[in-house]
């Protein structure tokens, strides 16, 4: 089965860019399963429970969050219900939403789980045991897992990666907004990427309007950072190919479209 | 004029990659300067003068460093007399070494700036306040100026890039180990890699033994991090072509050897 | 001479803690100079005009600041023009505002320096640079020189204060809104305080109301953090006896003042 | 009850300032229950099996840690074994030793918690949630709980505090190593001191060499830190009055002894 992973969307420039090319992405990857991040969808901060159903209604399975999740109050309105929507699971227990969720396609299950990393971020709850825990539960039920790993040390990344080798489908980053090329399929068969990138614009930092960043390293002052509304975007993702039987990850492609790097069907 | 650059090579297996690639890359390449990130080069941690000798010898002109410059106090011995070795810029006035070179091929000077982020990392002095300075005092000599830029955060590494776009050939970011995929032109000119990555053991984590770094991250103690003496490896490199005149970059490429990604000419 | 400092003003309660015992304070220890941190005194969250003018009509001769300096955008429309109102020095070249001020009474004159640390803190310049740098200027003019040090770490604050001692008359924390209990002189005549504490709420943390700073801690999620309207209050201060002409510490003594230490005169 | 506990013990001059003290003190405030906090009581790093013994042998009753409890390596070896030694609670499931240990003086036991904070620390198990659980299962046993936070920041220690009034007889701080002036009794009987402060070299930076750790400050190069040999020495602790039926405290005073805070009797 085909999965694809569709990286950090950022703002309305990256929700166009999402609504424009994912059903050109599926007519020529033809995905079973497509996931995307949304924690940056609402203006940069969050998610509303609009962009939601529009990330389902424009072709996704399902939606993972990360350190972001919170920024837009509407969170806390939907959570609850969004049968898709998938929060990082290292919050602390009560936390609104869970960390793990199943996708059916025909007769099969996907699980999927978000979590976040603790290196450089603030303080969760241990995202190796609690990895350990939810795959535990998840290979109950299916041996086709993914994981978004939301986090920004590269070192917490590919140690998350080696020790879930071979009990998941796939570990790919997200957080850093840059795309890693680094791309591969572990010894025991678990496909990994350090991180996949973002959906957004194409000229800003981390998909922000860049004079605002700028100046905050020049100054050291408060800034405000807001999404460029106009200029070129950037769609960036992942394309899996996982057998089915043993949850093995047989291929992993980068999907990188920008001015740059045009997208060819 | 074509510029090289190999990322953070790490203990002898990076050497020993180093060794037995850099030949062939340059035949297949035709760089006319060469410049290799040592920071990592004697056992993981830092450099000694052997190793940046053996580098010269084997076809650099030119050696950067970053955060593990003074891990081997071998450094304080050799620093100052290593007329091609460029260690972070921002470090306080009285560091020994300089941060600012210049490496001269046919009629022409190429200069090498080494710079460290300040996000997730320890305080220096501000990187684009020094970086300013340098470009400024570079470009009366030559337009073609290089910077390796030794930072963790994204955010830090791509405002840098826009900030110098236009002024100096390419700024390529080091430190993360791991090769991203977002070589580009920004519309000044210049050349951009958010990270090069690291040339050493495939793997390891960030090339260190791996057991030992998930051992810390599911202990949290005290874990002493080796170099592994055996196994696969990696090269890591970017590919720049420059305007000799302009200083602009025209063209930069990734370079990714592993068995994953085999080498071929 | 004698010389107060209040530590930082926390919102409405800070301020009126302030302004009830700031005369009581000043008729029992008669100090010929009176500094008050203000950095929280708007809400929590910086200071605006009408405050600092408060201060001054209260009796303060001097306010300083700290990393929230900027957080009430007020400071930006009169900080240029407050000739008592003194930000971290370590800010970059072009920052509004100046990082040493200086004070008259009789014939004398008070250098007062504000500095702000790195330690567990956003990148700024290096405050003991900066901190040589400052102290040599005003040297040049009068020997009684308070450093204000806006700091996290214990580590950086005692480190400046050995660094600075026998060249200034006093450095005294502040930032941690907790009084320590090490005020001492050292070895060269500089009297050392590693925070004074802070001025507001009493039952809050660090001046906030509490029920929200648990919630965050418990909860990981983003908190909106105020000033409690009512309540218990307390003051934080330290009195010193400086040495006129050789600009020495003779004397520095805490003040605490709540409700399990009632101010007595 | 009375129960006693004394800072951050730092290497030699530290354990020297306690054998000589510690017999004084108990002349004087004849406490039931001794505690002792060894994180840096080997060299400034760790604890040894022949130091924990003799902290026993003069008087103390249980011996605390925090983040240095495993820089040496002996630890590993005898912590299983050492009954009245308490490691911070929120390690991960599996670390070694325990973080909740009971102390019997007459008739009546004594819990005691230890805790490391987060904040400007290591990732670690969340230490609310930790408390919560260990203080329910030590109130199943004793009212009588004394809880030592090793942590860093002065929001996260009060936060804690407040977060366990009413249920534990006291909340005090370690880490900084420099005593607060905050000791107070909230209002559900709680005693809290944000830190009680180290126990050892007096002219030192945190009880080790000042110099070097100038150096570092000064030159952003790795230094190596020493405990210094000679000189004055400090002793920090706290005395506290509990009921030995609610648990509740009745008084909290602090000790600091040095050359400018003589000790009487
Ligand atoms: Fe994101
Ligand atoms: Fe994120
Ligand atoms: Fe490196
Ligand atoms: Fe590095
Ligand atoms: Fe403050
Ligand atoms: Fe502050
Ligand atoms: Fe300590
Ligand atoms: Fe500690």
């Amino acid at each position: 089965m085909k999965l694809l992973f569709i990286g950090d969307v950022v703002g309305s420039p990256g929700r166009d860019m999402l609504k424009e090319y994912l059903p050109r992405i599926k007519e020529k990857y033809k995905p079973h399963i497509t996931i995307v991040n949304g924690e940056n969808s609402a203006g940069g901060r969050g998610i509303t429970e609009k962009i939601y159903r529009e990330f389902l209604e424009w072709g996704a399975q399902a939606v993972t969050l990360g350190n972001h999740a919170w920024d837009n109050r509407d969170i806390f309105e939907f959570i609850e219900s969004a049968k898709n929507l998938v929060r990082p699971a290292n919050f602390p227990k009560g936390t609104p939403g869970e960390g793990l969720k199943y996708v059916r396609f025909n007769q099969l299950e996907v699980a999927i789980i978000n979590l976040q990393g603790r290196t450089f971020m603030p303080p969760l709850d241990d995202p190796f045991e609690k990895a350990e825990e939810l795959v535990e539960e998840a290979r109950r039920r299916t041996p086709i897992i993914f994981v978004d790993f939301h986090a920004e040390a590269t070192s917490e990344k590919q140690a998350l990666s080696w020790f879930l080798d071979g009990r998941v489908s796939a570990v790919i980053g997200t957080h850093t907004h840059v795309q890693t090329a680094d791309n591969r399929i572990l010894p025991g068969g678990t496909g990994y990427l350090s991180d996949v990138g973002m959906t957004g614009p194409y000229d800003g930092i981390l998909g922000m309007e860049r004079e605002a960043v700028i100046h905050r390293f020049l100054t050291s002052l408060p800034t405000r950072f807001e999404v460029p509304k106009e200029g070129r975007t950037v769609l960036s993702a992942a394309i899996l190919d996982i057998d089915e039987k043993s949850g093995s990850c047989k291929k992993i492609d980068r999907i990188l479209i920008n001015e740059d790097n045009p997208f060819f069907h």
